[in-house]
C-alpha cells in the first residue's frame, strides 16, 4: 500500500461526522475555503504551492477493500455502503501554483457533498500547508542570494520521505535551481546535484588519495569535500591535483566547504585557488544555511560578498526552521446554498464563495493591493486569481508544468516592491475585504443574533 | 509505488559515491554510528524512535526495473549492475525504542560493505530523527500534563502524510493515549479518538440541533464541541439536551473547547455542567496546546488546575514546534578495520564502535551517568544499552511491540530525576567518555598529524 493516497488520510472525526451527515441527509452541497489567518514570522508574502498533489489525491480517492473491512468493524453498515461506492467528484477552484498570496485570500475552494468535502478537509490542508511553507521558505532564500546556484540538500532531516519529496518540489518550484534527493528527480524531473560526503574521505588512506579518486570519478564535474581535515591545506592539495590530472583531460569543477566561518574560508580557499591558476573552479557552501546567512554571506554590511558561487540549503529549508506550521484553516463558507460564518474567538472566518483581485501600481509596475470579494462581484482592472482546476472530480486541461509554476514564482517576485521582497518584516500589503462581503458577513451575525460585524482577528 | 520504500530515498552523492567507491574496490566492512550532537532547546533527555521503519526499509531494499532503468541514464553500467543485484546484508545494532538517550550516545549502529552502508545514510537519518524528535517533544507533554488524556491532533499541519502517521506513532510510544489520524490506527493498531468539527455545527440550521444530531449518532461517546458560537451558551445548550437525551438512554461522554481562554472557559463549562447534574461529561481541549500551555492549565502557578480532563496536542507536537530539527549525525567511526574520525570545525566525532553504559542512583533509583566505551570495554555495574536488532540484514527475533516501547518510554521517565523530568532546562546529565575512547581519538589525531586530543565541541 502506498499511505500517500490513502483516503484514511484523514481525521477520525471527519469519518464520524459522515455517518452522522448521512443519517441526517445532510448531502447537500458545501463550499470550503482553504487560508492563511496571518503571516508567519518575518514572512511578507506566500508562495502557493501543492495543488498538484491535492488533484491527484482528489481524482484518485476510493476505499480499498482492505481499508473497508477495517471500518466495517468500527462504522455503520450504511457509511460502509456509502465509502464503497466513494469518489470526490466535486469542483476545485485555486490560485496556481507559484502565486504570490497573502493572508485572508483563499488559496483553495472546495465545492462538493458536504460529506466528500468534509472528509478530505485533513489531507488537503496537510499537502497544501506543506508545501505553501516550503516554498514560501525557499523564496526567501532565493530572494536573499540573487544569481547564486542553490540546491535543497534537506532531505535528511526532512520530516519523512514525503517531506523530502515534496521540499524538493516547492523548493524548485520557488526557483532554487535541484535537489539532491534522487527520488525527486525522479518523480518531478527535477535537476540533481551531488558532491561527496565526509565518510568518503574518511574511508580513504588520505585526503590527498580521497580527491584524486573522486576526480577521477568524474572527470568533468567533480566537487570535492575540503573540509574534512584543514579547509587551507586541502584547498592546497586541489591545486597540485588539478595539475596533474590536467594532463589526463581531467578538470575540477568545484570545492564544498561544509564548516567552520564560511565567508573567511571561502577569501582563503579563493585565493590559494586562482594564485594555483584555477579561477574558473567554483566554490560550494553547505553547512546550516538559510536566508539570514546567506544574506550576511552574499551582502555583507560593510565588506566585500563571500566568493561563494552556490550553496547548498539544507534542514532550514526542509523544516522551514523558523516557522515549521502555518496558521491556516479549511472552513465551510456556504451549505445548502447558505453562506456560513465560524464566529470562535479569535478565529471569525469571512463567509461565502470568493475571489482575489490583484492590482499593481501603474508606473512602477509593483503590485500595489489585493481585494477579497464574493464571487462574482464585478472588479474589472483587477487580476483574477482564483481559477477553476477540477470539474466533477475531473481536472480541467491546462495543468501547469513545474517549470510554468516556477516562472510564475518567480515573475511574482519581480513585482514585488523591496519592502516586501526584502526577508526582514516589512509593513504589511494591503489586503482589502469588498463592501458586498462585509455586507454579508454582517448579515449573517444579525441572522445568528451575533454582535453586528466582527472582523477577524487577523 | 510507495515512494517510502524506494531505495532512491537517498542523497544523490550516496550514489555518486558508491560508483567510486566500486571503481575503486572499496567494499570492505565500514561502520557507521548515529547519534545527536547536541540537546535541541529546553530538551533534558531524548527518546530514541523510529528503529521498526529504519529495519523494514534495510530489510527491503531493492531497486526496481523502473528505477534501475533511470538510473541507467545517469550512472556507470557497474553502478547498475551492482544495484540489480543490491540488497542489504549488513548488521544493525541499537538502543531499542523507547530508551531515553543523551548528546554523543550512538543510538544506531550499521556494519555493512562501505557502498551499502554509505547508500542508506539518508533515509536512515531521515526516518530516525523524525520520530525521535517527536517521541521526544511528545514526552514532555505527557511528563507536564500527568494523568491527562492526551490525543495527537496533529495530522493535518504535519509535513506530509509520513510525518503524520510516523508523528502517531512516535508520541504513542511516547505516552500519548492516542491519535485523530485515522490510517495510524489501522497501520500500528493505536488507540483512535474523534470529537467533531466546526463546519458540523456550521452545516446545521442552529447550534442546538447540530448538538443533537451529533449525540444521537453517537449514543454513547460523543464528545461535543462547544466553541462555534458562544462557549458557556452552548455549555448550557448541552444541559437541557442531556436531560432530553436521558429519555431515549443516550448520553454524552464529553464536551471539547478549542479557543479562547481555555482555562476560564473550562471553569465556567465545569460550573453548568456540574450545576446540571453533568458532573460525569468530561472536558477536553485543544487548539495551539503544547506543554508549556498543557503545564500552565495543568499546575498554574497560583491558582487551581484548569478543570479539564484530556488534550488535544496538534501542530506543536507533529511539527515539535519549538525545535524541528536536531543535530544529529552518521559518522564513518571504521572502515577495513580501522577507527576513523572526522575533524571538521565543531564538529569533530569520537571514533570506533562504541557502547553506552548507563548507571543509577542506588538509593533514588534515578539514572545518575552514562558512560559511553569502546565495545568490549568491561563496564559491569552499567547496563549496556546498545543490542543487536539485524544479523546479516535479518531482524534478529525478539523486536518489541509498540506497546512495549511505550512502557519502555514510561518506565525511563519513572527513572528520571526531577530536574530531567522537567519542562524547563536542567543541567546536564553526565554522559562521560571513557579513557579507552579518549585514548583512540587521540591517536588517531597524532596518526594524521592532528593537534592532539581535540573534544568534540559538545
Amino acid at each position: 500500500m502506498n499511505p500517500s493516497s490513502s483516503p484514511l488520510l484523514t481525521d477520525h472525526y471527519q469519518l464520524m461526522m459522515m455517518q452522522s451527515y448521512l443519517e441526517q441527509g445532510m448531502e447537500e452541497t458545501a463550499v470550503f475555503e482553504l487560508f492563511v489567518r496571518k503571516l508567519p514570522s518575518c514572512r511578507n508574502f506566500m508562495v502557493a504551492a501543492g495543488l498538484e498533489q491535492v488533484l491527484d489525491f482528489l481524482e484518485n480517492l476510493t476505499f480499498s477493500p482492505d481499508e473497508l473491512a477495517w471500518l466495517a468493524i468500527r462504522f455503520q453498515p450504511h457509511l460502509i455502503d456509502y465509502l464503497e461506492r466513494f469518489h470526490f467528484n466535486g469542483d476545485v477552484h485555486a490560485m496556481p501554483e507559484g502565486t504570490l498570496f497573502f493572508p485572508d485570500e483563499p488559496i483553495l475552494r472546495i465545492t462538493a457533498p458536504l460529506p466528500q468535502a468534509q472528509l478530505v478537509e485533513s489531507r488537503v490542508m496537510n499537502l497544501l500547508h506543506f508545501e505553501t511553507m516550503i516554498a514560501t521558505k525557499a523564496a526567501r532564500s532565493v530572494l536573499a542570494a540573487p544569481g547564486k546556484l542553490l540546491v535543497d540538500f534537506g532531505m535528511r532531516r526532512a520530516h519523512g520521505a514525503e517531506a523530502a519529496l515534496l521540499a524538493a518540489r516547492a523548493s524548485y518550484l520557488a526557483g532554487f535551481s535541484g535537489t539532491a534527493t534522487v527520488l525527486a528527480g525522479m518523480l518531478y524531473g527535477i535537476p540533481l546535484f551531488g558532491t561527496s560526503a565526509h565518510s568518503y574521505i574518511q574511508a580513504h588512506p588520505d585526503e590527498a588519495t580521497a580527491l584524486e579518486n573522486f576526480a577521477r570519478s568524474y572527470p568533468d564535474n567533480a566537487v570535492l569535500l575540503i573540509d574534512t581535515y584543514d579547509t587551507e591545506a586541502a584547498a592546497a592539495k586541489v591545486v597540485s591535483l588539478a595539475r596533474k590530472l590536467s594532463a589526463d583531460g581531467i578538470s575540477i569543477k568545484g570545492v564544498r566547504l561544509d564548516s567552520g566561518d564560511l565567508a573567511m574560508h571561502a577569501r582563503h580557499v579563493r585565493r590559494i585557488l586562482d594564485e594555483g591558476g584555477l579561477d574558473d573552479v567554483a566554490i560550494f557552501a553547505s553547512g546550516n544555511l538559510d536566508e539570514y546567512r546567506l544574506s550576511t554571506l552574499v551582502s555583507p554590511a560593510g565588506s566585500p560578498a563571500a566568493p561563494i558561487d552556490g550553496f547548498g540549503v539544507g534542514t532550514a529549508l526542509d523544516v522551514s526552521s523558523d516557522a515549521p506550521s502555518l496558521d491556516c484553516a479549511y472552513k465551510l463558507q456556504e451549505y445548502a446554498g447558505k453562506a456560513r460564518r465560524k464566529r470562535s474567538e479569535g478565529k471569525a472566518t469571512w463567509p461565502g464563495r470568493k475571489q482575489v483581485y490583484r492590482n499593481y501600481d501603474v508606473s512602477s509596475g509593483y503590485i500595489s493591493h489585493d481585494i477579497v470579494t464574493l464571487e462574482g462581484e464585478d472588479r474589472h482592472g483587477g487580476e483574477p486569481l482564483i481559477v477553476p482546476v477540477m470539474r466533477s472530480g475531473k481536472r480541467i486541461n491546462g495543468s501547469s508544468t513545474l517549470d510554468e509554476m516556477r516562472k510564475r514564482a518567480l515573475a511574482g517576485y519581480a513585482r514585488l516592491p523591496q519592502s516586501l521582497a526584502a526577508i526582514d518584516a516589512s509593513s504589511a500589503y494591503p489586503v482589502e475585504i469588498s463592501a458586498p462581503l462585509r455586507a454579508l458577513a454582517n448579515q449573517l451575525d444579525v441572522d445568528t443574533g451575533a454582535q453586528p460585524f466582527q472582523a477577524p482577528a487577523s
